[in-house]
């Protein structure tokens, strides 16, 4: 059966693999939320699901379950109250570990297989996830559905397709054969077996709950592995369902559901040290604080550790040559999902001296201008904006901008309300932009939320020398930067090689430094202290299983 | 000059591509000293320069060096009174980064290649490095050659080519065009680079100084790291010609040598601390006792930590279909070099109730004497036998074999010293066989050296339990296994791929426990505490380099 998951979608695979090779554009999961591509019914049908799941214990049947948990709301401004099951630490400890028992045994394929199936079916369910997404990250729907649908599921698809790579890399069988001059050659047989690293545990963020777990998620299951899957105790109803999908799966395909487990947990409870710490947990995913991962990188030491952390952010304006659709980037950028997006820029370096564009001359302030004018101008319909911006996830990064208002730079645009026109109570701010100097040293730490600094240097060779040095220090997952000089561009490519950040040279169109694309784009880069692995490379996948070999000569019958 | 180097080369290269891929026998450096293979004059010339290095200041000019250093004594008797450049890790670190500076820019071809060129001329000097390593390992002529030399260079090549092959897979440019319904596509253009981790660190051991050293060598080099090789205080010799080798390529391809460096270094200092946990160390191989490898995975927490450490290395007897053979297969593990390789056979698990062999039904002492005597009989000529033997690399392994004996158990045969027809003064030892039950704590460790124990276990299940948790808590890089029941080998190699050893089954011909081949076996499995890596596959590479890419609008001209 989970070979026959694995036969029906060979094709895809196969298509996905040619594409992480080729790095082109390609998708099997269509972005858009057409009623053409997902059925006239599935926009009505996805939120009538969710709907369903509101004041009610979400539907999973957990064994050993000793009480339920889930104090959920949306940054909407409504409880969503759902009620998930809890199996303490050590229940859930043993339940993967008897599920492992069967699951290793299984093999390539098989693992394949059930991670393809789960993710086709997620993928037909991404209307439901996308009401999920939105209302427990607060993301716009637009993004809540593209984001948390189908470019998770291609994040997700993209780390099968490397783990499956790198496991059918060695052949099943070899029969090895030494001269040995004019003796008979040395013939034996040597068998491959690839076996998991036992449990993996994928710890979720409340702000992408899907898109930053399917990589850990399936890169793990593809290889072997069972996973726990512990969500943001503020966003559990996306990995909730994404659970529900695979323990589905799994069923129908004759294994343990427990392969799949779901740690639902209290905000201030001790599960997630409990399941970090064991012994018997190999592997782990974390998205989140730089506190948390670096406890897990320093303590976690039984596991291969993977994180994405916080960093800075920046993007260095040399020169423009279209200063209007530069500004017009970079405020979609500020503003999309108010800045809750790890890759969202915050620091904008431009000389003092100002800058030469298409207008002229631009002096800082000027730049600064044309900046908060485009941001203005993308908020100035809230109705509009709100589909951008999204909501605050929760009242700390509130919170934040107070903080940062508070700092006393001068203000170029400030962050304010914007009015909901179906949800009054929504949490919502528009970016603010504050003007400061590249001595401020408030500006060398994250501030995670719609918080960006446009920032004075004393030239562009100091941008770039203040954005390498940040990279290294602090970390990061995007740069970005504007330049109509050849020499600039090279010098800036130069130095983010040596930091080890990524970048994007004058990005004025449909694309901005927030997004990546699955099967080109790596998102970080694992070189930096911002996150110590890259979705998805080979690097990601090949430690979470290993190879053990029987060898024999090829005359014994055995 | 470097390129040249990797188009001289490619063939090479490519084949060994699909060396790794098919697992089948091949390599392109001849295991036989032979004189029509390396020249007539290959042997005398080796061994005269062998013997001009001995009294003299190493030829290896480093910036910076602050004196001499250098005890190494050969384990058959003499000192090599050989003195090399000491220069303090701070300065070596400096070095290592500034020659990182431009080896950076060169690119993967330019590595690969200089790397491809050194083993091709280290493959020409294999009869100087067989000298160099029988003289400080304590190897017989014939295994320093092999192991020192061909098979070291063997794992050296298999490294470089998983690094080629890792780093070919990500396309240098791609243009990402995608599609926008009825507007112009989105058009892109996308650089990666690949680029380093930064310095990697080799820590040598006394033992197989080149052969457990060139793969982290080779894979930190390959992929653009520059490399400070430490070598064991008794053990500089064969590192340092490796250096030399290196730098000497490096240099004629227009690179600054200090790409790699010597830290040659007293036995008692601090250099190995000083340079395990500098922040700008970013790579660790490390091949020694459990302890420092421990110490290094729980400290070295700036670096990429890959480690080979002690493990109880186990052969499970459950029946035999030529117990003669199965007697001589292991008389010769046990042996080959003294039992001082991290793979020799140490515990010999036979059910007390005895075994069913051609030889009808043997009782456990049955067993116990056919080893004993196949060992005895291996050892009956001196001259013959230190050709197997070697000697004994450092005092330490003397005073275990000591140590062992003092424990109080039934001995089978006693080790004693073998009368070397050349080097009187060579501290050999035969292997020392006793006899004890599965219930003792002792067995329970590595003892390093030539050291066995016939193991009475309650039956075969009771062997196999006892392997697999062995294996589990204590590591093994090793397990083998006799059996005539096609069932019980199946639940051995289970038993195996659980605790995540390989497993030789029924090796009675010219194939030993202790020997893998590159491009075919792994070396360790990465799965148990004797080793967090395997020599080699995608996960020893993948990881020591970054990806990092640019991308920007294809329309624009930059």
């Amino acid at each position: 059966m989970a070979n026959d998951f694995f036969t029906a979608h060979k094709a895809t695979l196969d298509r996905a693999l040619e594409a992480i090779a080729t790095r082109e554009y390609w998708t099997p999961f269509p972005e858009m939320p057409s009623p053409r591509v997902y059925g006239e019914e599935a926009a009505s049908q996805g939120q009538a699901a969710f709907e369903a799941f509101r004041n009610t214990n979400y539907p999973l049947q957990l064994d050993g379950a000793t009480k339920t948990v889930g104090q959920e709301r949306s940054p909407y401004g409504f409880d969503l109250n759902i009620r998930y099951p809890f199996v303490e630490a050590n229940q859930l400890i043993e339940q993967s570990s008897l599920a492992l028992d069967s699951w290793r045994e299984a093999g390539p394929e098989a693992w394949v297989g059930v991670c393809l199936e789960a993710l086709s079916r997620l993928n037909k369910r991404s209307f439901e996830i996308a009401n999920a997404v939105q209302h427990t990250s607060g993301q716009a729907f637009m993004m809540a559905f593209q984001a948390g649908g189908p470019h998770a599921q291609d994040r997700g698809l993209e780390a099968v397709t490397y783990a499956w790579q790198e496991m059918s890399r060695t052949p099943a069988l070899a029969n090895w054969v030494k001269p040995q001059g004019k003796h008979d050659p040395i013939d034996m047989q040597k068998q491959f077996t690839v076996v998991p690293r036992g449990i993996g545990l994928v710890i979720g963020c409340s702000t992408f709950p899907t898109w930053n777990s399917y990589p850990g998620l399936f890169a793990s299951l593809a290889t072997g592995n069972t996973v726990i899957v512990k969500p943001h105790p503020g966003a559990i109803l996306p990995l909730a369902i994404t659970v529900s999908v695979l323990r589905e799966v799994l069923s129908e395909a004759g294994f343990n559901p427990n392969v799949v487990l779901l740690a639902a947990h209290e905000a201030d409870d001790q599960v997630a040290q409990q399941l970090s710490l064991h012994p018997a947990v190999k592997i782990i995913d974390y998205t989140g604080s730089s506190a948390t991962g670096n406890y897990l990188e320093q303590h976690a030491r039984q596991a291969l550790v993977y994180t994405e952390k916080a960093g800075v952010n920046q993007i260095i304006i040399d020169s423009a040559p279209d200063i209007k659709a530069v500004a017009r980037n970079l405020a979609f950028s500020f503003a999309l999902y108010s800045g809750q997006m790890c890759t969202a820029p915050q620091n904008i370096y431009v000389p003092r001296t100002g800058i030469q564009t298409d207008a002229g001359h631009l002096s800082f302030d000027e730049v600064c201008a044309a900046l908060g004018h485009a941001v203005e101008r993308l908020c100035s319909d809230p109705a509009r904006a709100v589909e951008i911006t999204g909501a605050l996830q929760n009242d700390l990064t509130a919170q934040r901008v107070a903080e940062a208002k508070a700092l006393g730079l001068e203000v170029i645009v400030d962050s304010q309300p914007l009015a909901h026109p179906v949800y009054e109570q929504a949490r919502t701010a528009t970016p603010l932009l504050l003007k400061t100097d590249a001595s401020n040293p408030h500006i060398m730490q994250e501030w995670f939320g719609p918080i960006i600094f446009v920032v004075a240097t004393d030239s562009t060779e100091h941008s770039i020398e203040l954005a390498g040095s940040t990279v290294i220090e602090h970390g990061a997952l995007t740069l970005s930067a504007y330049t109509t000089n050849k020499d600039t561009a090279t010098a800036i490519r130069k130095m983010a090689e040596r930091s080890g950040v990524s970048l994007s040279l004058n990005l004025t169109g449909a694309v901005f430094i927030n997004q990546t694309a699955a099967y080109s784009d790596f998102h970080g880069t694992g070189a930096n202290p911002a996150a110590n692995a890259a979705l998805s490379d080979a690097a990601y996948v090949a430690n979470r299983f290993r190879v053990v070999q029987t060898r024999w000569h090829t005359e014994q019958t055995l």
